[in-house]
């Protein structure tokens, strides 16, 4: 395989899309690709869901309708997902990442906004791990003071975190910011809660020796730890956190971001005088809105996996699914799975040796 | 001693300051305290801090100079604190909390806006924990959408936590939202990344049985897990986690505000005419930069000590400093030390046999 910084684009992409996800399946998830398939001249859909409910999309465009039976509810446990609902529109459409008997898959990236925990547990059975990767993480992108996006992760699917898969997520998280900022040896930051080497609990500590040694090594840019505010103000563009720790942060953050839509909502309500100036700086206001909506970056990849998966939030609207699938697009036309593949091999491939430099006793010879 | 909730409050309150504290010292201290005495007509100060720097005020009512030869710098590390500089305005001034031979103390509460880690360890060293509690931990405010403060712990003190550190933090966190707002039981919420019981690592699980328990025998009010959006939103008045998520999700929301801010400013600046818009709307926006100022609710309280330590946000400006002083004299007036006392004693002394019922083989008669 050559080195991914010589990896050309994917000429022709394909979208696996989950159409019956999310709390409004098809009512979002339709018009959604209607307006992708218009943005995207060059990219294919395949539709998966009931028949009856893909129907208006049988005279599209660039468009294959694949039939699935079953459908998997917001609220159904992982275990429904994964052995009843065998014949559903989230299994098939992951499913088409796989390869066929002939070797070739129908899918170069699948998108759904089902339940975060089945769609980790379908994709991870249908899939696997590459070697070297214990379990999937899941990268989301949150705005940042220069106007990108940070890349952090994981945020929720591993909540008991050993300092490897900190490493783990490193790497994962440098595939996925090359492949969508063109970034080629993406500033990593490990989430801590300050700068010094010596801040942090056992397993950060551990981390940041290993992140350190990969750094040493060429492998990874490790620019050291960072704290909460270096999210916001992009200080690296990938930032490792445990998924405890990630899903806090991100919905502290949902929560504050709304607290605060709120509070300038109110003040501009209180009188009519202050409803005067609302109208003025609507225009201005409605600007900011669009810099902050979560819309825009909902969602997140899920890494490690031999096959592009990609969640929207299950709340989507349109613009939401379709601005999922504007990233499971770019990702996989700037072929984010082999770069993944890449920096396993050559990254984690290598971590054994690290590991037992640092920890392990001199061997007899 | 008389149950909390019949507590009278106390007539008198004495704070001591360390005037040398944070990073601008006596220049902010000292216009604090002149604020602070003018708004609080039964306060009493002991100034602590070199005597050519308290020199100013030297006249003024209601005030005590305290000498005190050394200062801790903001980067000073613990060791030199707590070794080093015995005679520093840190020191004097928390150990003014402290019974003199006469049995009496010299003031009800202390406020320092010096490093924290150096506060941690001289009120450690200086006033030790109260039996039941191991650590001292760190409580702060944050803004609710319901117009008050949802107050969190443990925000940084300890890495490490267990389950029944997690259940000390309740315990403590409660009795500061009752001192602090009159709430005699308030809701405990635990951070958690999910709703149900089965969410979580092991440390949280646990720690809910333990809560659960202390809920069933009548000593605290649980409410349950609470997630990230809930601190803003005030689901629940009080939320315990552990400090390392707790000092990540802290600068987390500080980097938000902040960006979401510059945002603001960014939109409004953008050409004349969404200049002219800022004019109008300039009453409304600061209003609503009013609400989120952080300076209304910098710094924290360190609970768990016995003594009431108040810590300022090392970058204090006066009117920030003067804010913690009002939170302090609160507390102190609000008798949170015996609050505190009451809860622990009532609380914690049952936790073994709680704990115990939980998790210990059944004993041979």
């Amino acid at each position: 395989m050559q080195s991914s910084s010589t990896l050309q684009p994917l000429t022709r992409v394909r979208l696996s899309v989950d159409c019956m996800g999310g709390d409004h399946g098809p009512s979002v998830t339709l018009p959604a690709c209607r307006q992708f398939l218009d943005t995207h001249p060059q990219a294919e859909l395949r539709l998966v869901g009931l028949p009856a409910a893909l129907a208006p999309a049988a005279q599209w465009p660039r468009c294959t309708l694949v039939e699935a039976s079953e459908v998997v509810a917001m609220d159904d446990p992982v275990e429904v997902a994964l052995r009843r609902k065998r014949d559903s529109s989230m299994r098939v459409a992951i499913s088409q990442l796989k390869a066929a008997a002939d070797g070739h898959i129908a899918a170069d990236a699948c998108v759904s906004a089902g339940n975060t925990g089945a769609l980790m547990a379908v994709s991870r059975y249908v899939l696997k791990t590459f070697d070297g990767i214990d379990r999937p993480a899941i990268a989301a992108l949150l705005p940042n003071a220069r106007g990108g996006f940070t890349k952090v992760l994981d945020l929720g699917a591993n909540v008991d975190c050993t300092a490897e898969h900190l490493l783990q997520f490193a790497v994962l998280g440098s595939a996925l910011v090359s492949a969508l900022d063109g970034v080629e040896e993406p500033a990593v930051g490990l989430l801590n809660i300050g700068e010094e080497q010596i801040k942090g609990n056992e397993v950060i500590k551990r981390a940041g020796e290993l992140l350190r040694a990969a750094h040493a090594a060429g492998r990874l840019n490790f620019h050291g730890n960072v704290e909460g505010n270096d999210i916001f103000k992009g200080t690296t563009e990938l930032v490792v956190c445990d998924g405890f720790v990630g899903n806090v942060l991100l919905k502290t953050s949902e929560g504050l971001a709304s607290m605060m839509g709120q509070f300038i909502r109110q003040e501009f309500e209180r009188n009519a005088l202050t409803r005067l100036a609302a109208l003025v700086a609507l225009p201005v206001l409605r600007q900011f809105k669009s810099r902050v909506d979560h819309r825009r970056y909902s969602g997140g990849a899920l890494l490690g996996l031999r096959g592009l998966v990609f969640k929207a939030h299950g709340a989507s609207d349109a613009y939401a699914f379709e601005r999922a699938m504007a990233r499971a697009y770019d990702a996989a036309r700037n072929r984010l799975l082999d770069r993944v593949h890449d920096r396993v091999r050559d990254t984690l491939a290598a971590a054994p040796a690290t590991s037992a430099a640092v920890d392990a006793p001199p061997q007899a010879a």
